[in-house]
């Protein structure tokens, strides 16, 4: 599969620009819960621009000797979310959207929190099949790039990230 | 206050080396607890070369006008704390030791969980007057690097990654 290497800084000034295009939407939200850990270190860099609260939900559909699994594991949830989120209006952060199941399955556990809205935020799209759904409720969607099915190597990942910048 | 430009790529591979001692160390953990939002970006990175859970906190001193406040806001409590890490070894992790406030408020609140052992990483340690306590528990300490009290200008703070790189 081909590789496609991306850099910290690139992501950043990707950060920014959806940041503005959020803010020019019109979509004024009250928290981000970004997905970890792909959507931990996106939504840090968008708090710089859109100043909310983050929180945080962790899902893995990898065990830690990266075997893929099932069902997801649900390292951790947002506690009183029923008190934090019903009428509230959240921006929902992840790195990627590729097969779409992490986001999906995201999306329909917060719906059960009534919040008001729900928008969605990704570094990448991957324009493939996919096996998620995002549910008729969501109406706003932002991707700053849209990528076919490579594999994205994130300077998260790198081993040195000096080394990695030279491909990018 | 004199200014101290980092940028991405520095902090990536200083996580690389705080990695490397801490396995040298020893101290072979259950879960790293990042404390957000600053330590959403180093616990990521972490990941890559140490591959455990990553849980979060949000623990807010300043509010949405940047006004310090007297007293933290919790903005997320690990769910189901109790069962989760009793009994376990935690790898605190944050951007910086400075006042200590945030970090010896976590590292109390963490113990009432009764984990077997808490260690503590920080990007970088500031020598200077702490307002904040290390409990006496707490026997292992990693800093990347150590600092007078300088003014750290995170690359996550930047409105423009290149333009911060070029600082630093």
């Amino acid at each position: 599969m081909e590789k496609y290497y991306i850099s910290y800084n690139k992501i950043h000034n990707i950060i920014k620009s959806l940041s503005e295009q959020i803010t020019e939407s019109g979509f004024d939200f009250d928290y981000m819960v970004a997905i970890g850990t792909g959507g931990f270190i996106p939504a840090r860099m968008m708090k710089t621009f859109i100043n909310k609260p983050i929180l945080t939900v962790g899902i893995a559909y990898y065990d830690l000797n990266d075997n893929i699994m099932d069902k997801p594991n649900i390292i951790q949830w947002i506690d009183d979310a029923d008190k934090k989120l019903e009428g509230k209006k959240i921006l929902l952060v992840d790195e990627v959207d590729d097969s779409r199941a992490t986001i999906g399955y995201c999306l329909e556990k917060l719906l059960n929190h009534k919040p008001k809205e729900i928008a969605v935020v990704v570094v990448h799209n991957k324009e493939k099949e996919k096996r998620g759904l995002i549910p008729d409720e969501i109406k706003k969607y932002f991707a700053g790039e849209t990528l076919g099915d490579q594999w994205v190597c994130y300077p998260w990942d790198a081993d040195d990230a000096y080394e990695h910048d030279k491909k990018c």
